[in-house]
């Protein structure tokens, strides 16, 4: 393996819900956090790469420098990126990239998010500007209506029921509980999904993420460098990323997501491994019908047989394939500038051993996270495998 | 030089200035030019990297897909990349890090904005989000008032004059007559600088840039791809990136921003070259005190001391420093997410002696540009050589 080939040092995750702090101090304590954990001053970082989509939208952008001259880093090179709720994988992704590239050698990437602050309806609407707001969030069409238009056809060509959307959040709630970075730590049981309120027909409030503010960062280095700050690295396998056409009204099946088929097909190529070789899933539940449809994209089950799967218990962390160990999105929560390094926290603390209780899947070796901007405009996937 | 060295093979601008098209749209027009220029069809590319600020404030974030779809190429990896001012010369070089990474071979880099359709008080607001907000835009320090304030010191500390800042404009606007892409294309006199009314004193409207809409973008690749699209191919012999302490306040000395001294002197070295190599500068001259500072940061004058070249004539396009042969962001015009991209098509250009009239530098092998964000919080430098 090259020196240059990235690897993970450390992580860390502030609890995602809801902070008094803005997105800048948020991504600011996680990422003093991840120093203290890899025993780094600020200075001794190349690079700065942040995550953050909102923050525009609410008066800050540029927190790039916000950020670095907080940490005592004012000079490193920093940048934002935005791919909506993919916004973190992406930047993860760009700090892999000037790792390999030689153009740095210690980078620090953290997203984050802080929403809780402004009214629900103003929050929906920053996230209808992740849509094609032509075609979606301009003419009423929110996340909630996109998702219950994939829910609606996957009901349709498969028979997915309810019932089968409301299992997987009961089972990301139940993994929840054991999660101190989750939002909610609250178990629920179908009925509490069947009965909470429709936010967009099939869809109910329980088959939605929350809003939540949070921030998570990672130490990304090379595979020299991060054996020297820790004994228990984690290799980047893989890291792909594909796009899928924008607009939902435009593609031709949207019972699948392409832009996931195609980061999956890839990741497992780059990797040379197949998804029998990985032990934990850690994909984008933004709703519940978007696991179902993500582990079909990913080839863990055929077209319309993920249901199943959750109804036999597979995907719970003891089962055979896990999926969302963390509580996912639905229950870790979902900050949406921080999420896809959320993702990567949980990926690290599972590959150590470090997750506590029953959501600790058994000796894994090798996970995978799925993180997706909007409806798919944006996918990326990652394969992360213990370094020790 | 290896194969996975990254050299620029098309460059594509439209004029800056007032356009109906929304900023997606605006980048899908630079995108289809680039292409066309390189004879790419959207399917070949590996890789897009959008540039915009001002985007999620507008209500469209998350461009990359739909400029991806728009352009044929829907599953290709997309980002978008916010650093103000400096948004798509740090998008540029992300895509410089994935393909010196291997990671993408042929990427469409296109910086991307559009102000005309908002109100000047709302369109500060934006430039305002790219300040500190808590110490800066949030308490009412405008960009004008940020960029007096260094004004104001330079004055005091080397004797500046109203005029030597006037006499900036006057050339930038005598170069912008010459290039079709200038949102400006205007002769004027010390007099009407002087004369126009104070938007932040000292700083009179002539002093600043205007509100542009605009859209740039450049085929970035290998430097063997290159060669199979052009015979004039432009390499990239320097792409670096600093920071400054993000707030005025915080800084010991606001007559220089520290930014472009690392940048500059870490792309100087990078290069292998000395300034008196370089034959063209484009920096980042949003108001006209901005490039008496960057010349001085740069190395081009001692501190105090630009002015004085610039009144000598020095900075001109036939001088032996020339400064802003693109009539530059006073005169160009300055889309905020496009500024960084097209300083590198006017590189590109002079590289390719395709400059019009006396704006093309005689014999220009190498030329330097200089993308600042808000005060510096973020600075890039590129150093960009003739590859033919």
């Amino acid at each position: 393996m090259p020196a240059t080939d990235p690897a993970i040092a450390e992580v860390s995750c502030l609890r995602y819900g809801e902070h008094e702090e803005t997105a800048r101090e948020l991504a600011v304590d996680a990422s003093l956090d991840v120093l203290e954990e890899a025993g780094l001053e600020g200075d001794e970082l190349d690079s700065l790469f942040v995550a953050n989509a909102f923050g525009m939208a609410d008066k800050q952008g540029h927190v790039g420098p916000l950020i670095s001259t907080a940490i005592g880093a004012p000079n490193v090179p920093s940048s934002t990126t935005e791919a909506a709720c993919a916004s973190a994988s992406v930047a993860f992704r760009h700090a892999i990239a000037h790792v390999r590239a030689g153009m740095a050698e210690t980078a620090l990437v953290v997203g984050t998010e802080k929403v809780s602050h402004i009214d629900t309806m103003t929050a929906t609407s920053y996230f209808c500007y992740g849509s094609d707001y032509f075609l979606e969030g301009g003419v009423g069409a929110t996340f909630p209506g996109l998702y219950a238009a994939i829910a609606r056809a996957h009901m349709d060509e498969f028979g997915t029921s309810e019932e089968d959307m409301a299992r997987v959040a009961v089972k990301n709630h139940a993994n929840g509980i054991h999660n101190p970075t989750a939002h909610f730590q609250k178990e629920i049981e179908i009925g509490d999904v069947l009965d909470s309120y429709e936010v967009a027909a099939p869809l109910k409030l329980y088959d939605a993420c929350p809003f939540s503010d949070g921030a998570a960062a990672a130490i990304v280095t090379t595979e020299e460098k991060a054996r020297a700050m820790t004994d228990t690295p984690v290799t980047v396998e893989a890291s792909t990323q594909r796009g899928t056409i924008a607009a939902l009204s435009e593609r031709e099946d949207v019972t699948e997501i392409e832009g996931t088929q195609l980061a999956g097909q890839a990741a497992f190529e780059q990797a040379g491994v197949s998804a029998d070789e990985v032990d934990l899933f850690e994909v984008h539940d933004c709703f519940t019908i978007a696991e179902l449809v993500a582990m079909e994209d990913l080839g863990l089950a055929e077209p319309g047989k993920a249901a199943a799967m959750v109804r036999e218990g597979q995907t719970k962390p003891d089962g055979d394939v896990p999926v969302n160990a963390s509580g996912g999105l639905k229950s870790k929560g979902h900050p949406v500038g921080a999420t896809g390094m959320g993702q990567i926290y949980e990926a690290v603390e599972q590959l150590r051993g470090e997750a506590e209780g029953p959501r600790q899947v058994d000796g894994a070796e090798r996970v995978l996270t799925h993180n997706v901007g909007a409806t798919g405009g944006t996918v990326t996937v990652n394969i992360l495998g213990r370094g020790d």
